[in-house]
């Protein structure tokens, strides 16, 4: 990469010098859906198809911040406020350095996703409902954890014994209960590029 | 930037990935030093120096940590533990994004940043301590905080009300009572060839 023209004025770089290295906006993709939905498998493939793209993208999810930032948090009402809270705070920092961000967490009440759209720049936030009938997830179910949910060994399970509050104005939904991985990655995909994010 | 060999396995990409892409490594760069010592002014001058080289890097402060993500917390010891770790947690995260990233907090207890130390990987955090005499800071005292701790006006102030450890075997000290800022930010682009980070 060549160096571009940045001005050496007070302060750090900005969004816009980041932005135009990396030929691409920093933006936050929150996919939201039940557990076995498809937000992980959908994530880690649009996550793929950019990278071969050449653009900067990374994923939060359970695994890097619920042992890690939220490592203190629990599963109450309180705690998975704070959840969507922190991590909505760390994708707005990752969508400042320029980098496309995407997040794959249940994030069940539309109240939390609000919140976090309104932290953002305008149409830096695109939310991507993952839908999948309940019966269709419990099939899938690769942790075996609807089957524990079912069971009341896991309480306030989304979808089984806690609420899950679907997204009324997404900017996308993808229906796994019919499309493939690809299908859903390449909407997307094409998602991205209608907004002239890349 | 043309795409790379990625391995299309299950699981997310790596640190691996971004940093065979970045052609860097991904690395903490941990400024410590009284308030006015100059981890602001360094950090900024390292993150446009290593952009203009090419490099992908990103600053943590407090204008993007404690208006966000930290907004919660005071100047409590508790608060402060929590500060502390929580913004290691995040540098995490981009070093596994495999950014180059600097935080520039003044972190003054040492047990904080043993413990962000000790999340990262072996040779991952550099702590760079920016010595500076009380009596320079003072003098600098660029938004007139001293002047105010002096007062009584601001409790638990670092340096004056409330103590500072200074780092005992950093990877780097910068000493800004005589040192330009050239200087100083030399001397850690210098310390990241040497660690191979870049």
């Amino acid at each position: 990469m060549k160096a571009t023209n940045i001005v050496w004025s007070d302060g750090y770089l900005t969004s816009t010098d980041f932005e135009k290295r990396f030929k691409q906006k920093g933006c936050v993709i929150w996919f939201t859906g039940l557990s076995g939905s498809g937000k992980s498998t959908i994530s880690e493939r649009v996550q793929k198809e950019l990278f071969e793209m050449g653009h900067i993208v990374y994923v939060l999810d359970g695994d890097n911040v619920r042992h890690g930032l939220n490592k203190d948090l629990g599963f109450s009402p309180d705690d998975r406020v704070e959840n969507i809270r922190r991590i909505g705070e760390v994708a707005k920092l990752f969508r400042q350095a320029g980098i496309i961000v995407l997040t794959a967490f249940i994030s069940p009440y539309r109240k939390d996703r609000d919140t976090v759209r309104e932290i953002m720049d305008e149409g830096s936030f695109l939310e991507v409902y993952v839908e999948a009938d309940i019966e269709t997830c419990k099939k899938r179910d690769p942790k075996g954890l609807y089957e524990k949910a079912i069971a009341g060994k896991i309480p306030e399970f989304t979808g089984i014994s806690a609420p899950y509050e679907e997204p009324l104005k997404p900017e996308l939904t993808v229906d796994t209960n019919g499309e493939t991985v690809e299908q859903s990655a390449r909407h997307v995909i094409d998602l991205l590029k209608s907004r002239k994010i890349i």
